[in-house]
């Protein structure tokens, strides 16, 4: 048996190394690249980063029948792609308002006509878990192929005490059972349902009273996460959620100043939220809040693209000294993709970041916003062997060739997952 | 030996019926769907299109064994996709004019800076009719996993006798030698090169006296190309090279009105050019000049996306009554992509088409874009065995679920070259 994985002598290895603190402003231009790297694993853990010469002197006492070989020449080795911010766990598609919008209705007037988030919610409570597990788990194939290793996940399709822990079931059962790591954020706040439409308090009684005591008894999430916004939660009830949260030991993360400048980066700064998200209106004082309290800025400029609206100032945001995330906002109104690697076309394109700020926005700083650094986002001795090959000679191309899954090989804890960008079936038959 | 190929009871067929014309207006919504649909093919021809309750029936006399079937259920069925504008053939890549642009730098700095359309000369010039096929034949495999089986592909890199003959060599022999068909476009007038900067009407009587007669004589274009745009090539010197054109039997393309309202969309009309590209600056004229003399509108979002600029006004070419095709003007400075996929979503997200529009841009009308509509571009008895199969329930997923790749097989004139996303062996082995 082969216990030792080496990618030998890629193009670039981008490890992303010393990143302790989310790599913020000046400083996630630094991708700590190796020119004809190479990275050994054993046991699904990073044994060795280095160059191949040092490589080939780490490896001379292993025997050779220990070690499995991939050639990574003339490739891009970078760690596993993260996806921050994501509400994968759904049943259903709501392709039919796309040509609504192309025709101008607006999100409001969908919404009467029994679109928006109140329609996935019919069909997310309809739905049995296993429908919801295979929609989900199909959606994770998407990501894996993508080069996505971790993706973070959301509850708010439910509204109702039983259907918000059936997402959160579903969510730990694809951690547990599809290959990609699925980190759980309960967003019980993530719209009033109609049952309380006409008593909002009363909702919130629920999921504090109710389902935040069995969300943590069952430590069914890590994060706890609120809808702020005009029409929505008001910023005193986003607070009194997110603080019933902190008490049940959730950390606090904001969907914040999506529509209007409504002072949720301000909150986000207030409570030190690992991560503020969206941020489309942001002020310039909630994002100096935000630099301040070392907020993380988790962008969604695919989002912007879906909606065909303008995304957030990520180039202020860097340039004030903030660390920015990028993620997908994965779910089937606002952004109906598993493609990481648009959105990082996206974030460059359209928001002007640059190549390498893009790569540290989703490896180490996309680790950070889900309080998984210590394991995963870099290429280093100790972490979870993460990592993908792209058909790229250098990081810029990832960028430069937009549009294409340049995606070759995906490795999740040391077992290659993707090869060729097909998964292989030993993986396929989980579900 | 199986002769026949059954594709069989897809969720949907987009057939294209009826497209003797370019599809104009209004018309381009009409996709000729088939619910249930299947697809036969005898020997790479389609000899059966209709619902699979009539495919059955049609194929009640063919033995089991000639028939190959494959279960298209749950997926969507289009025609092989035709990209009818890229300049595939070149060498090098230019990744780090990306950052020069995103630090602020101009097309015209860059240039100064021996970046742009001279730099990509000179590594064209610089290469081996082999090295040119390879990184070609690369690009036309990424090409084909994105679902495209056609591709039109341009001269222009050469700018000498010797080196645009040697590019117009490559584009023959890739499709000759690799499954995807391309056509070939003559377009030395891509640019001025640096030996005739002083004079520019000396390298035109090249192209005109020299090269024209034999590209013609060798059969190595179909069509002919001008970039028509203030500092490049004037309306008259533009006229004056596609006329030579059409006197040897290449029928008229042009880049117009890119960067200005240059007049290069009357021009098309005045010519009645088979289509006109880019277009971004058309004026209210042009475009009904070039509708009254049905010339085709190639739009090329992409460029307009990676260039950070405002695309074609889409729909009001439709609106006018223009037939529109899409491209991705693959080429290594304002357009390094294969991903018609993404330039469809782009033309929906960014210019306002429907997914019915884009659909019959990227078929039927490209078809006619490259004067192939005879044998490509829709799903009818007798033509030529190109389709695609989509892990899609409805075309409309194509550019719902953006950003993804969804294409699941490929199939060239009757041969499956593409399975599960992935080329297929012995493919793979032709270059
Ligand atoms: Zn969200
Ligand atoms: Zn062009």
């Amino acid at each position: 048996m082969n216990h030792i994985l080496y990618v030998k002598n890629a193009a670039q290895v981008v490890t992303m190394k010393g990143s302790k603190e989310p790599r913020a402003g000046q400083s996630m231009k630094d991708l700590g690249l190796i020119e004809h790297g190479s990275v050994v694993v054993k046991d699904g853990i990073i044994a060795f980063v280095g160059t191949d010469q040092e490589a080939m002197d780490y490896l001379k006492n292993d025997k050779k029948e220990d070690i499995k070989t991939i050639d990574a020449s003339g490739k891009l080795v970078t760690p596993g792609l993260i996806d921050p911010h994501t509400h994968l766990v759904y049943a259903g598609s709501r392709e039919n308002e796309l040509e609504m919008r192309l025709k101008g209705a607006t999100y409001i007037e969908i919404h009467k006509q029994g679109g928006g988030i109140l329609s996935t919610m019919a069909e997310t409570r309809k739905a049995s878990e296993e429908t919801l597990f295979d929609q989900s788990a199909e959606r994770l194939d998407k990501f894996i192929k993508h080069g996505v290793t971790t993706v973070e996940a959301k509850s708010g399709y439910g509204l109702n005490v039983k259907d918000e822990l059936k997402q959160l079931h579903v969510a730990k059962q694809l951690n547990e059972r599809h290959p990609v790591d699925v980190v759980s954020t309960f967003m019980g706040a993530h719209a009033v349902p109609v049952e309380f439409k006409e008593d909002p308090e009363g909702y919130i009684d629920l999921l504090i009273k109710e389902l935040l005591p069995r969300v943590a008894k069952d430590k069914l999430a890590e994060f706890c996460d609120v809808f702020c916004e005009d029409g929505v939660f008001t910023l005193e009830q986003s607070e009194r959620i997110l603080n019933a949260g902190i008490e049940y030991g959730l950390k606090p993360k904001i969907h914040a100043d999506e529509i209007e400048a409504f002072g949720g980066a301000e909150l986000a700064a207030k409570l030190e939220a690992v991560s503020a998200d969206h941020l489309l209106k942001a002020s310039d004082q909630g994002i100096q809040d935000m630099a301040n309290k070392k907020v993380i800025a988790t962008l969604l400029p695919g989002t912007a693209f879906f909606l065909m609206t303008t995304p957030a100032r990520a180039r202020r945001m860097i340039d004030s000294g903030m660390a920015v995330a990028l993620a997908t906002d994965c779910n089937p109104g606002s952004s109906p993709t598993e493609s990481l690697l648009l959105v990082m076309n996206l974030a460059c394109l359209t928001m002007g970041m640059t190549p390498e700020e893009v790569i540290t926005a989703c490896t180490i700083n996309a680790a950070h916003a889900i309080d998984k650094a210590d394991t995963i986002g870099s290429l280093e001795v100790g972490k979870q062997a993460d990592l993908v090959l792209f058909d790229a000679k250098n990081y810029q191309i990832l960028q430069y060739n937009y549009g294409v899954n340049l995606v070759q090989t995906v490795i999740k804890k040391g077992q290659v997952l993707v090869q060729e960008g097909r998964m292989l079936d030993n993986y396929q038959s989980i579900h």
